[in-house]
């Protein structure tokens, strides 16, 4: 039950801290910048993982649950109740933005720029890039170890950085979907839940490849050693 | 005695260069940027807690004290000593501010932009959260752990970059009460230190709930291994 | 095989993110800026180094693989190998981009902004720079140890920041010979693949003269103690 | 000799990517922004500390050897082959800097914008702090720990976004004289020697007060836990 609610307060967190930068920036003449967007994403991102890693493996992201149970990192019966959780902490943010800022329109909803299949592509690479840093920085499916939530937090906030003005960089349906429903923007909310997922999926095999290969071109040592660095 | 003159140093340093930052922003045409205003808090925030963490603990924040107090991981008797050393200390920051820009008006006071309440609900949510990661990357009351400092000063940041347009994102009673009662800017002032003290309070309980419930879902071997991660 | 897959998509999360983002400032009214370009390069070099170091070292550049080799921390039958999986993650990348943004012309290719001189000198500066910083923070081949990630993409992204508006900061000859090559602009391209393995050699020089030279006035102990801080 | 050879390698990197940044800045339409300057400078004293902190201690900067001198962390006969070293490196970086950039005219040099007092103060008070934060994080005479290059790299980072509009926020006589020196502006220069200095010799005051007080009052268990983990 503790790691259900972990995922409701840390999802919550990152939704409000992340959309309501984009909100608050549409509200005060572009004061927080979209660096400053970018950057609280990533940053509120790397402080859950160190608060939370080890009660929930702050996963904060339905995508990267549903990457870690295909990676056999995460049991089946909890990948549901992680999702649920997740779904209720990001639309208790965007209703709890709903009602500060009754003048916003989207709510930060995630909308393609240009084309769909612009967008849709983006995401894929954003969240397989996202996913491959995740379990290659993980042990087990808790994104812990000292480094990790750094990397994992300047992963995110890059790819808002590089790809938010072209397809809002969602990487994470649960951030997508909250500000859609709660603001009606559902026209292309297919897109962050159909190419995130894809994303995630395909980063598994990725990681599978290079982690699990037949390791005679390497020094078994200093595989281990590595491993310990990040445990 | 050492621990409360860490106490005067630390909050010094962070009401100068947090509220000293808004201050020269305001008078060289908006050069530091409001990104690089919560940067500088959030800077600041972590560079002391590496500083001065294992003196005094580095709460530098009355909500902080009163939170761990709250927790039972600080002594009720150092409560006041320690609340009175972040208050000398903030507005030792904000006189030396008045010297140096006599022409400033109000030294980097909080102001909501909006209505009270927003600003009100808005301060109880980003104390609500920075005290919920303290709690969680603390070891007893000492905001220390190799990571902690990291994750607390991005904590500062974040939340001062996303919402201080709003609400001036203080987080911190003595942050607030040090350039308002040198600039007379007072009329204000009970929110930042009314839903500050409210939002640490309760991420005790939320902190409490998802550390301490029966732990039966969860291993007790790899929660004992975070518990060293972070000491 | 699996070190080289993973310098092939590291190599291609490094071009993707990095020229990525000069090409959506480019086509979003410069809503990145150059402070988001420059933080996005670091923050990918950073993020890979704790993803895949321990997996291939993190290279991640023809110049950084010469210089090891140069050092003698690195196989020669090892070299081409890799520059190979550098150069197909690099062109990868570029290709990717000019499918997503047809309308980009030179989608991040490095170019002179002044003469050509002016850019080679910063180049061998620049790289000299970073394989130093490489070289002093790295055991072996391998950029690895808890916070090597963190000092390397620090360098990379201030080497982007203050240098990238005149040179265009390369420090790579992957990273300048895809997007010149699928895009065309070949004209400078020598001035990015010469400098930067120039710098790195010198690097190397500088690096053996502090580290290896007679330790009789150092403390060994203390030289130890800190080959364990970093490994 | 090569820790003499470390810092004159490495107060080269600072000047150079420091006060180049601000020359580039300045030669192409205030792309770096004065963000991205201070964020150079933050990031470059980071990177240094974890390459070279092991072989010099990574001062750069004469106030920070005399600060340590003063402490009695250092020993007396290295204080000036340290300085030269500095003063070396730094000179260096700003004839380089003259070399690839003739059109410009100040190179960097630390100037106040408004009276030389306010400077003054608020230099004392920047390498105060700054000094203050180096001798908590450092064991020793030497600047290193797992998080002392973040702690200590952030501080100069927000010191010079916060104050670098009004007094240029030097907090070190190397990166003020090279500038002066070439470019022939030493009309202020006095400033950033004299206020440097004291506020470095005025940190070990306040350190010793803090670290050195009869411990009675504080658990020495806990005392000892936390050298360990600076050291």
């Amino acid at each position: 039950m503790r790691r259900y609610v972990a995922e409701v307060i840390g999802t919550f967190a990152l939704v409000f801290a992340g959309t309501g930068a984009i909100v608050v920036n549409d509200l005060t003449q572009q004061s927080v910048t979209h660096v400053g967007i970018a950057l609280t994403f990533g940053m509120i991102v790397m402080a859950l993982i160190y608060a939370i890693g080890d009660v929930s493996g702050a996963h904060l992201n339905p995508a990267v649950t549903i990457g870690f149970w295909t990676a056999r990192q995460f049991e089946g019966k909890e990948v549901v109740p992680y999702i649920i959780a997740q779904l209720v902490g990001a639309i208790a943010a965007s209703t709890t933005l709903r009602v500060l800022f009754m003048e916003h329109a989207t709510l930060g909803a995630t909308l393609p720029a240009g084309s769909w299949w612009q967008s849709f592509v983006l995401e894929v690479i954003l969240t397989f890039l996202l996913m491959f840093v995740i379990l290659n920085v993980a042990t087990g499916a808790k994104e812990k170890g000292i480094m990790a939530g750094a990397a994992i937090g300047a992963t995110v906030g890059l790819e808002a950085m590089f790809a938010g003005p072209i397809c809002g960089a969602s990487m994470n349906p649960a951030r997508s979907i909250a500000p859609a429903l709660v603001s009606g923007r559902l026209e292309y909310l297919w897109i962050y839940i159909v190419a995130t997922i894809a994303g995630a999926i395909l980063a598994v095999f990725a990681y599978q490849f290079i982690q699990t290969e037949t390791e005679s071109d390497s020094n078994p040592e200093s595989e281990h050693h590595a491993m310990e660095e990040v445990s």
